[in-house]
């Protein structure tokens, strides 16, 4: 059996700085320790990267994720790669807090696109899933007056506005921005539409898509919690049907592989390395 | 037979105005010849509008269409409703011609983004046809980087840029731009697109179309010259293949309504009323 490994597989830009910068910290911190100076705590503001076994790494290290800024006392504070809200951002440092901010770049520049659009009088419209983290902090840069939507569909019955400002999820797909672009010209006679989407998602999700028409089964890996490795085992799966969506390497189940000539392997922005090695040491000890 | 006239037939705001203008000095040309005053010419830089009868009509009140400037020596020049180039107007100035601007509004309007763009760093995409008069016009303020399109077909070879600035002239379909401005966005990280389509060319487009499903003829009046109007035409006629576009009522064949139960009539822009008039009235008299 030919086991196929896609290239772009794997921690993104953001992603890996984040852990660097996670890395940084801890080392710090146990080295204060080593030092006799007592620790005041290392957190990040929910996990840092959609990921739960890098979070668990983190965790062995001494490095925390907490649900919200109640739950950390004091000490360092680490911003996850997708970025937090303007006033969770602002009650840390207003707390004394020591921030770390480890924010996809991407995304930094993403919140403030928003912040810049608000701030010259443009309707600000984010396309980006409701319910994630980076898409929150997204729309808290944009005031009052910012809409959230998923797909064009939701913007189908906006009222006309003089100039809207357009900015995407970083792992949006190309297609929803052009379509929300297209009806965004209908609402205003200015639009203004900032490509914040990241290459290494296209790139990924092209890439993973070729490898899913070669292939007679495809293995996503990834984060359940992971809103660009769902997405990716989505687009594989209206390719390959025999796509599945695994976290772990204990996931693979011998049946799906049984009797294919290939396999092939994607993972996620969020998925470490060891992970993905894992996946493939099981499938090649299947041989 | 029934006859059926689009309500939206016709003069629309830019060319009442332009003729207004173009009969205002007319007048006040009469007035100083009465007062012994020697006239010094009244001239339009082009046909005022794209319908020969109207400049006909003006030629009788001593208003004179030119090619160029050279062609003109002194007195008054009219700007014509769909502008003219930057270098023209400078030049009719430079020359101490006394200027009408009978520039339509809307042209105007997006002649100075197209400027704003340009001085802003914007690459300046026209959405246009390369020989209307119009466009040549907007692109003049664009500087040399301007590019102009029919469709988004001619930008797919196009460089990646920083930021691109897209404006349409007037009488441009939605749908043109929309396609224009997604594959822009594939070309730069930032897109700024004004939609600068006329409302009253779209509002007659849907109004014709809905009266070419109606009719069993449908008459589509104005200058064969006119952009708007060939546009009109060939959008009724995928609708209604008994599609003719005339310029005068004269050109009307028998033929053409024999055994027909209903005749729709529309009219682009630039067709006056009267024209329209004598189209309805012939076609009333073969009842």
């Amino acid at each position: 059996m030919e086991i196929l490994i896609a290239k772009t597989a794997g921690f993104c830009y953001g992603v890996k700085r984040a852990i660097k910068l996670a890395d940084q910290c801890a080392e710090a911190d146990m080295a204060a320790c080593t030092d006799g100076e007592s620790s005041s705590g290392t957190y990040t503001l929910g996990p840092i990267i959609h990921n739960p076994q890098v979070v668990k790494k983190l965790e062995e290290k001494h490095i925390i994720s907490k649900e919200t800024l109640d739950d950390i006392e004091g000490g360092t504070v680490i911003i996850r790669s997708h970025g937090v809200r303007l006033d969770e951002f602002e009650e840390a440092d207003a707390r004394g807090l020591k921030i770390v901010d480890a924010t996809c770049p991407f995304v930094k520049k993403a919140q403030e696109l928003v912040s810049e659009l608000a701030k010259d009088g443009y309707s600000v419209v984010v396309l980006g899933d409701h319910d994630h983290p980076e898409v929150q902090g997204l729309a808290s840069y944009g005031g009052k007056g910012i809409r959230v939507v998923t797909s064009s569909a939701e913007l189908v019955d906006m009222s006309k506005v003089k100039k809207i400002g357009i900015v995407a999820q970083t792992t949006q797909s190309m297609e929803a921005l052009k379509d929300v672009t297209s009806i965004c010209l209908g609402k205003a006679a200015e639009v203004k539409v900032y490509n914040t989407i990241c290459n290494a998602t296209s790139l990924r999700q092209t890439e993973s898509v070729g490898l899913a028409e070669r292939v007679d089964v495809m293995i996503v890996v990834g984060g359940k919690n992971s809103a660009n490795t769902k997405r990716l085992a989505e687009i594989c799966s209206t390719i390959q049907p025999k796509t599945y969506h695994i976290e772990v390497a204990d996931e693979l189940m011998d049946e799906w592989t049984d009797g294919s000539e290939s396999v092939g392997i994607t993972a996620g922005a969020s998925t470490p390395r060891w992970v993905i090695e894992e996946v493939i040491d099981r499938i090649g000890a299947e041989r």
